[in-house]
């Protein structure tokens, strides 16, 4: 007999998982929609011609092709057979699992742009898949929750952004965290100021923005060894140390950063930018700020060309958490170029995790059965019915022990599910109308009449 | 330039019917836990071994493969090239698309049988994908939504199931539906009776519940021209004329059957079994039942060998919205054997089209943006900010335009996004501190405070 198992890096999420998952989702979801941004659910399954390309060579790599229905090896020839792999998955496979949801939803943008009012703000709270290599905290199917505005410009978007993280966090009850912001175009600056700029290809910024992303993780030292290796100078890095010298209040650091970055118009650009941000989080009034300027923060080689966030929780070894920023180009590979947007994306894994560790999740997130009514027999099942109706009516989560049996087999049902009260109906509850009610966990037990019950447990008392 | 598309049979869903699909998702998610139900997720992907062989030969073929990742093609040999798709799909692919939410949740038992409570009552609520020829209201991917209790034979669950249809339905505004009810065990004493019985092999009753489960569509003459290609007799033919005359109370008709049906123990148990359950719903007090006994409900060649549900809106030209069933077997095929279960499965995309048609979806199912913040300059938009903090934190979902522009092009914004009220911040706000609402529905302006505003706003106002 087969023994089943589920796809590795995959995972099943069981009824105390899912309980605290929902709990992450509702929490994001009502805080993206009381910012006025509205829901869009796209296909698992895009065409590869949409997905491939999007990605880089790795990525194509990591998506999961699906195998075209039907007879899809009849009209093939020997050569392509032959071909190997890439060539072979073009003639057999013309569509996969999406990879993100930036873009499916650049692609939902080009194809219903006369229909959706600009700027345009949708969050998008879906799974993804990637065919990496499973690992401790990566997995083959993840969700990420993701909130975008395209079609404007305004830097107001981006303190929405620093609003609404503060506000999703504490919602969650995660207060201890840091928000870092950046602005990619300050990375181009220091490029251009190291003698190591971009240009058309943005190469030699991009070695930059990938070595500099590990500071965290492997130190300064190391971040410059990569970037000798990659080669760049000694006079290039010598140029660069003041970039490990920031630190203290945002506004000192935009003054130093302003005559350190001096001849680079690009940088002065990325300067301005970040004084409005902060000048606008200011007139919103948002207290308890958490938001900190991070010169280094640079996510890779990623296509940001404005702010870039990112977001991690104090007191736990866990990366982020969160991470986001502006791009200029979201949808020119689909035809329609000079869309600006900016977006955020939650990772709902980390955050479960984060949350497990602090021990954040509220005891009501479990949703499980308040209230579960135990018969001694079917004449006690026939007065128990009509409560179990009432409790519902009231909101209260109740079930019955199905079968008739034996007490303890009942009781069992209660504490392996967590249940913390029960009502227990016997001969004697059937003929005086007293009900006994018992708490689960302190074991009290007392007699009360069904009305009273049912005050008990309507949902304003418990 | 590539113009972007989306696989047939697929969709996006915009805002607009994301709003609708999660006002469904939420009702069915709440009353599902009311009655005990936990939530469940399993992986999209799932091993091929575990899905094939799971839903018939063609069933198999509308599994939706993923193609190895890597060089899937490396080790095959010119022999497997030509062994055709069927076999050279269990060399280049192990994994496929869920099918069902049923499948998994029977893998799911059994790899956590040890773990989990019995009875154990799960929901779950994922899209599924099937390989089929996409036509009106057929696709390629949709959403099922489940709920089943394995591990007990108690018909209290079926009752549970009758009493959990109404209150889904009632809370989704669906106040006029039909919930058919019948016994599998009915329809195998019926061909028992006719001299047609399923043997080990069910073949003949698979036959005539195939058939009859057409009788809406195709009606009765046709019916039995189906049964007469199929082989049966006209004898067989005559003795099954009284399934068609069934009608009226649900006792008179289960009268009647125990006496036509009196020579067949299996048809007297399924009745006993369906009196049960009609006499534990009427234990619960459900007012206004609209539980309805078919005997010629068949659901095709399914499973079930106990109870069988359907459910259709009245007033509607739409199948069935709903449906489910006992089966005895759910575990069996992963080894363990003896797992009694009964289930009910609600259909999103119909009943979104029932609500859709008969205009049932409540106009704060629509979630958008309560007010719009307008600013006519930056000194404005100072004013404003503060203001949009406060609303937030009141519940309100606000937004403020994010561009400094014309103030059509803001009014504009908010009649395309359904926004209903709108707040003009010019240089005489800002002078005054009296800030002008317009109700963009009546056109009506006033002149309110800024604590005045937010109190008209808060949610228990709107």
């Amino acid at each position: 007999m087969q023994k089943p198992s589920i796809p590795k890096g995959t995972r099943d999420f069981g009824p105390e998982q899912m309980s605290k998952r929902l709990f992450i989702f509702d929490t994001i979801r009502q805080t993206f929609q009381r910012y006025g941004f509205q829901p869009l659910e796209t296909p698992a399954m895009e065409n590869l011609s949409v997905l491939m390309g999007k990605y880089g060579e790795e990525g194509d790599q990591l998506l999961f092709k699906i195998l075209n229905s039907g007879d899809f090896a009849g009209g093939l020839t020997e050569a392509d057979w032959q071909a190997g792999a890439k060539k072979l998955t073009q003639k057999i496979a013309e569509k996969g699992l999406r990879y993100d949801l930036t873009v499916p939803f650049a692609r939902y943008v080009v194809m219903n742009r006369h229909a959706l009012p600009m700027p345009f703000k949708r969050y998008q709270m879906q799974p993804v898949w990637r065919a990496d290599r499973p690992q401790k905290g990566r997995y083959r199917e993840f969700y990420q929750c993701d909130a975008d505005v395209v079609g404007t410009d305004s830097l107001l978007c981006e303190a929405e952004i620093v609003l609404m993280v503060h506000e999703v966090l504490r919602n969650l009850g995660i207060q201890d965290f840091t928000l870092k912001i950046n602005n990619r175009k300050i990375l181009t600056g220091i490029a251009e100021i190291i003698g190591m700029p971009g240009g058309p290809t943005g190469r030699q910024e991009g070695v930059l923005a990938v070595a500099i992303d590990k500071l965290d993780k492997i130190g300064q030292e190391k971040v410059l060894d990569e970037l000798r290796e990659r080669g760049f100078s000694e006079d290039a890095i010598n140029r660069l140390q003041p970039i490990f010298g920031f630190s203290g209040e945002a506004a000192e650091m935009l003054q130093s950063l302003k005559s350190w970055l001096s001849s680079s118009d690009t940088a002065q650009k990325g300067i301005a930018e970040l004084e409005e941000v902060w000048q606008l989080v200011n007139q919103y009034g948002l207290t308890d700020s958490q938001l900190e300027l991070d010169v280094t923060l640079a996510r890779g080689l990623s296509y940001y060309t404005g702010a870039i966030f990112e977001v991690k929780a104090n007191g736990v070894q866990i990366g982020s958490i969160s991470g986001g920023g502006r791009y200029d180009n979201l949808t020119g590979a689909f035809g329609q170029p000079g869309l600006s947007g900016v977006g955020i994306s939650f990772g709902v894994d980390r955050i479960y995790d984060v949350m497990e560790e602090l021990n954040l999740f509220p005891a009501g997130s479990q949703q499980s059965t308040q209230v579960l009514i135990v018969h001694f027999d079917a004449e006690a099942r026939a007065v128990g019915l009509p409560l179990l109706s009432r409790l519902r009516q009231e909101g209260v989560t109740a079930e019955a022990y199905p079968d008739i049996t034996k007490l303890k087999k009942q009781l069992d049902y209660a504490n392996q599910k967590n249940i913390p009260y029960v009502v227990l109906i016997g001969s004697e509850e059937v003929q005086t109308g007293l009900l006994s009610v018992k708490n689960m966990v302190s074991g009290e037990q007392q007699k009360q009449t069904a009305d009273e019950l049912i005050s008990l447990f309507s949902p304003s008392q418990l």
